[in-house]
């Protein structure tokens, strides 16, 4: 990498058809194939950039918001990165876990604390039906505010996890497998296993299988979704990731068997979620905030794991794939047999040898976050990148 | 709005007699005019510096301090939004909310975070007799840091609300009213209500009303304070507010009835607070943590309310101000009847129609605070202002 | 002090012998007398900058983790103040108080958090034999994630409190005392009391009275470490004292008489810390939140304190030291008798007069924190200042 390849993926970038600007990143599969690329393109730039000591620092000062709803700290030191990389200072909006504020609440909320933002970064993950939605609110408020002159700029909505899709890391899963494989292009007619895992805990958001597949399919990529019966996701997304595979050259495979999964496979992502009927039965629970119900809901659900205890990724199942040598992914953490968890996802022996890797696959986020700002807040982002290289301003004194 | 225009208001603030550098924002009848119409002019510079992309960040680094005793989500991101703008980081001091520090702990705190800082906003509004009271030992430990060369400079405080005043809001919306009615000097003769209105909550702080009365009556504006028998403020505010407005050539107006003060008003400010006398009260139930006092004393204050279920401000009550077009303020969130309460402050109609107005009065608020701390950092701010002005780097790259 | 100046000190420090590059600032101890003289170089180098108005900020963007595993305020705004001065934004992870991570869940945090981060400052002071050993097993994650191409570069990790050392108090203090007393240089010689004193509270880290008898030990002082019996620090780190006090041509006197202490004393720091065998105790009640055995020890702990009331800072005891003059040293806050507690370390008198002295004590922490990040993160140290110093960016807009 170096200057010269800026410049060069720069000239790409300014070739893709794009419309994002002022637009929201909330679903991947709401952007066309070069607005995807486009944001690769940015976050490579990002990073290339920071290498090579220009500082990619576009505001002086602007406020970035963060809103999670739910714990987090991966996706809260990415989030805070990208926008810090950009010159944004990090406020959070601390709503509270236990309920979704809507209508009027929500609207002037949104203005409230606007005013002087430049991006808003949503996560809510825990309530299937919910999460999006709220995020949709949010920038209708927005677009209303600027509408009626209270906004003197839209701020972008940057979905960090929602019950229906965590873009930011199907995305920056992505741009690793792009870089693993040495390019997009690459991807095409690769097999992805995209599997249910056992763990011992429950719950876990449906986000992430379903920004896989919907992700996944957009690039000719072979696409296995495999889980015990009664452990779907939301029938819609699969059914839309089915119709992308098709429309991409690529192919959708759905199957009960992580054995069936793991043939041939060229990459492997195994991780436990909760079924979608469970997450749909929390929700009631979690408004009335039900601690009993909840409870009960665990132990069923707990209990119905654990007849799936050899859906684990071990080093048997991985000589299945190609050549025996998929490449594993997470988004971390993972529930490691013998050491997060008496019995998980996967064998202690093959996260040791992919461990960097997840590693690797993790560190493109905060890119993709940027990116992501970045495109929902320029229209010409060739042209503010290119400014952003003439300046030339050291990111730090060496 | 542009660069000329700028520049016109940068001679004007020249002109003004002020006195503020290395002072402290605590209480609008501190200030006098001239010092009034200078925070109101930096605030407009500010802002309109922002809209021409002429970064007014003054600080290469620089810490401004948050110390907020109370919940917050509007004063909490004008807060940080002025301060980013001038490019201070805003690092929160949590002392707790149940109890105020003083004597020693005071000092000594006053001192530990103030080694590189600019500015610290104080709020403190939940205990009669204390807030203000906290931000003058505060302010006066900081001067004998300075005095004895422990700190290298004076940081300015700025109240964020307190039991007495709320600054930021007062000034903020009558920023609005000037911009609203084409000039501060528009509001002579102008009629606006200051009126108590139903709640179904209690313990709602005296300092929006009486910031309100306390910063109209210097504008020779006709003050109408109303409220239910029971409801007063603070006296001595309403006394010093009185002597304002005969001074400035307005009047005051002390009423018990809503109808009565909306009559002929071209601005109605309805908005619903405890009485005097039940702040009071509740300081010691406070500082006890006694709980069942506190639920005790809320009760019978909820139960006075409601016997006052009529000051709402209806279309029927609008239609009594002047030309039945008053404009309608509130500091937000109202209590919107049918919308967030069953019965409230406001009717939904009414509030609909001036939503948009309510968002650009708190617009203000992130400005004026910037002001406020620029005017306690600076001997001559328009010579400042100037030098930002030719500096006139991009706050952002487009 | 001036420009001319700090290029004198600029000179001085490229004089230094250091390999700080890409290491941690964990124990004192650890770092050559070469290392510990660079260290307050660059902090007073940075100090002075920041009087000349010359912005000594290195980084356009960057972050800074804090980890702080315990309640602070003081070091808190030291590194928040530090870190901004340096141009690094300020993230937190926060991990809960109740447990250290370890083994995958260190090395995966450590990572996660770096991929865009400079420093990572730590404070775990509360269990005994791991603090000191988290840090170090965040470090060496460090080093794996940088061997292994997943981090692009190694953040610095700073010693915030550990349970062994306090590097940055106890480097602010000796910078203090350097000032004081004219120069490093002069403190060969003093005799410094680090003696135990009586306080109403109990459990209170040794990392103070340790990081202090391991470094004053360094530069030629007389240390007298006093205390009642069976409240011993550990004795790995008194008996390194004692040597390094030989090796510098100082003394180590160890004894249980807060008066023998005081004798001619040039400089007295009396302040309580908790035995070691209680805090050894202490560790599993810890783990297990054993609410009643933690409130046992406590009680035996306050009880046996009682037995040394006696052991307080008088102005009887004060007229024991040099000509009755010794600087009294405390970090803050002390435990002011008749102020802050009925009997506790110092007479009001006492810390009345040296008041202003522990505030300008504690002045120096931002920008030995500064230097230690600085330090960590060069190679080159007095080339970026040098840098710095040329660039001349106003810290501020006059």
């Amino acid at each position: 990498m170096g200057i010269p390849e800026i410049k060069k993926m720069i000239a790409d970038l300014s070739s893709k058809k794009i419309g994002m600007f002022h637009k929201d990143f909330l679903l991947t599969w709401e952007k066309s194939a070069d607005e995807l690329q486009a944001t690769f393109l940015v976050a490579d730039i990002l990073r290339a950039m920071r290498v090579e000591n220009v500082s990619p620092r576009l505001w002086h000062s602007g406020i970035a918001v963060s809103n999670f709803r739910d714990n987090s700290t991966r996706t809260r030191f990415s989030y805070a990165s990208a926008c810090d990389l950009l010159g944004l200072y990090v406020q959070d909006l601390d709503e509270g876990k236990s309920q979704i504020a809507h209508g009027e609440t929500v609207r002037e909320t949104a203005n409230m604390i606007s005013f002087l933002s430049e991006a808003i970064g949503i996560r809510d993950d825990m309530y299937l039906g919910e999460g999006d939605k709220y995020q949709r609110e949010v920038a209708k408020s927005l677009d209303e505010g600027v509408a009626s002159g209270v906004l003197p700029d839209r701020p972008t909505v940057v979905n960090l996890q929602s019950d229906i899709d965590h873009p930011t890391q199907s995305m920056a899963d992505l741009l690793h497998l792009a870089h693993h494989f040495g390019g997009l292009d690459k991807l095409k007619g690769k097999k992805i296993a995209m599997t249910w895992a056992y763990s011992p805990s429950y719950g876990k958001p449906l986000s992430v299988p379903q920004g896989i597949i919907g992700l996944a399919s957009r690039f000719g990529m072979q696409v296995s979704l495999a889980h015990p019966e009664g452990y779907g996701l939301i029938p819609e997304v699969v059914e839309l990731s089915k119709k992308q595979a098709t429309t991409s050259g690529g192919s959708f495979q759905h199957v009960n068997s992580m054995e069936e999964a793991f043939q041939d496979a060229d990459i492997v992502y195994p991780k436990s979620w909760a079924p979608y009927h469970v997450m749909q039965q929390r929700v009631p629970l979690l408004h009335a905030n039900d601690q009993a119900g909840l409870k009960d809901l665990e132990k069923q659900c707990l209990a119905n794991n654990a007849k799936f205890l050899d859906w684990e990724c071990t080093e048997a199942k991985m000589k299945l794939t190609k050549g025996g040598k998929a490449l594993y992914m997470h988004c971390l953490p993972a529930d490691i047999t013998g050491v997060s968890c008496k019995a998980g996802e996967v064998a202690e022996s093959v996260f040791d040898r992919y461990r960097d890797d997840t590693y690797r696959e993790a560190s493109y986020k905060p890119y993709i976050i940027a990116a992501m700002i970045l495109l929902g807040k320029r229209q010409d982002p060739a042209a503010t990148l290119g400014q952003l290289l003439e300046r030339a301003h050291a990111r730090e004194i060496l």
